[in-house]
């Protein structure tokens, strides 16, 4: 499936303007980290070569495109969107130590290169860089990012805090909300304050990128039980693997009879799972429709984000994108 | 030793500051971080009562002093304040982690409470917290926070690159004046700033913060080794049981003959120190004269300070604390 327009249009200025952002003058004192984060974002592997950033840069694309359909300044909105960008990826590096998470996008994740002590230090950079950023898109988009990021890292230790209790769907999307949806929204929203936009733009466009992230989410739960491993560079059932409380997961527990609930409880208590335990715990949620209503739950939100799409004064051409940004997510694969 | 009256000015003003700063709606989702932040910063206890703040809050109180003497707005000032406070507490969060230190300030340290996953959570909502208060003081002063804290990551990062080699005194300067130096330097630089303070002074202040860094980092490193256990928290020698490549290391490594180094290299090459390692070396530091050339070195930073504030317009009664703050800071005991 090929990449939506949306995610092509400004992937090389992000390139390059992330590429800037990690530069360092290698001689100077300190500079050490400098390395290791362009190395994580994927703009040089393990060998020292340069090679394409890895990730999609959905939220920064977001961001950049929002703001040219809005009439904004798309020079102002770059730092924003590379800071946005920023904030994600360290995140990233401080979850994989969190997971204790050896792989990510098919290659060693850093703490694992440079141990978790540094790697502390490199998340801890990033997310200072991101900030210098933001800063340089005005005071109100860095405010916007902050916010973000706050609530990013409030998520983030919400979901930690399930490892150790059962959740509800409706809890676990609170969750997701901040974890992943906070980022997703700020990009919808800083496109708006960049551009000037009034009150009831932002709210439409908070409740657009609300709705984009929920489905982003779910979609990513989902193929974290359902991927196709050679695409998604995890294994199947890796997410029950994991022992993660994703969103296949609660509602399972929420929807299982005594017998399915001791399955589920008696795995996760577990020190390792064996194939044959995600085996019997994907069966299990194949007979409660726990992928169906997953799927029902993304579409829902996907027509929820459509149907926000109309009170935006987007160009015809924007929407169109907007629309196969949507259709893309629904069907993703990885 | 009383407490010098530029630690006590603000004192009251900062506790509140950093009370709120640290507060949230414990209903809301995503709150469950906050009570052991204000934990980590003294406005707790283990179990939930209150007590007054711990540390010194020398960054913010310098920030504000400053900010009054030159004629700043002293309730801009405040946000930029909390968030030197708030910053400096991140970065001990992270340290503690990396070091695995289970004590600090006499008390568990957050990781040895709540786990090293959340504590990493715990010190990124920290500094997010930092940066929200930072742009309240404006986007130059944020600025100005945003590259001392980058700074002193990198500093960090320095630091914990030297346990994998010896380091020269020149080098171990350069790495304090950005893991301790940036923040105390961007006290006063943040001052002159929300002061409108012009180019000559911003100069003067960046090199009185300067001085006042590496006396105060010296010192602490002279503490850790000649410290009283009683007044400090930490028992005598307590950096070198810990191996830390401090400024008596580097300056007796860079001194010691040939037997010299290589009864440090062999002290620090072992896994656990004994109470005969830590007097063997101390004794070499002793022969090296080491801690008197440290308190001269203190001295002599702690003369430029002195020089500095003539170039600053203080009033006779704060160019008086001032005085009175250097000479604590010359003989502090913790």
């Amino acid at each position: 499936m090929s990449r939506p327009q949306i995610l092509q249009l400004y992937r090389e200025e992000l390139e390059r303007g992330l590429a800037e952002a990690l530069r360092a003058d290698e001689a100077r004192d300190g500079s050490l980290l400098y390395p290791i984060l362009r190395y994580h974002v994927g703009l040089r592997d393990e060998k020292g070569l340069e090679e394409k950033a890895l990730g999609k840069m959905l939220r920064p694309s977001l961001l950049l495109f929002i703001a040219q359909e809005l009439g904004g300044d798309v020079d102002r909105a770059l730092p924003a969107a590379i800071s946005l960008e920023l904030v994600h990826n360290f995140s990233l590096i401080h979850d994989d130590i969190q997971d204790h998470d050896e792989i990510r996008r098919g290659r060693s994740t850093v703490w694992k290169l440079i141990g978790v002590a540094q790697a502390i230090n490199a998340g801890d950079l990033m997310y200072s860089l991101a900030i210098k950023h933001a800063l340089l898109s005005g005071p109100s988009a860095a405010g916007s990012i902050i916010d973000a990021a706050t609530a990013m890292i409030e998520g983030q230790a919400l979901d930690l805090a399930f490892e150790d209790r059962w959740v509800d769907t409706e809890s676990y999307i609170s969750m997701i909300d901040k974890k992943t949806g906070a980022l997703i929204r700020c990009a919808f929203s800083t496109a708006g304050i960049i551009s000037g936009a009034d009150d009831d733009t932002l709210d439409v466009l908070a409740s657009l990128g609300r709705d984009l992230g929920r489905a982003f989410q779910i979609t990513d739960d989902l193929l974290g039980v359902w991927g196709n491993g050679d695409v998604t560079g995890k294994p199947r059932g890796s997410d029950i693997r994991r022992k993660k409380k994703s969103f296949p997961v609660a509602l399972t527990m929420q929807r299982a009879d005594e017998e399915g609930r001791t399955l589920l409880k008696r795995v996760y208590a577990q020190d390792e799972i064996t194939d044959n335990d995600v085996a019997r715990v994907v069966a299990l949620m194949v007979r409660l429709d726990v992928r169906k209503s997953g799927e029902e739950a993304v579409e829902e939100h996907l027509k929820q984000a459509s149907a926000s799409l109309e009170y935006l004064p987007l160009s015809k051409e924007g929407k169109g994108m907007m629309h196969e940004l949507i259709a893309y997510l629904a069907r993703r694969e990885k």
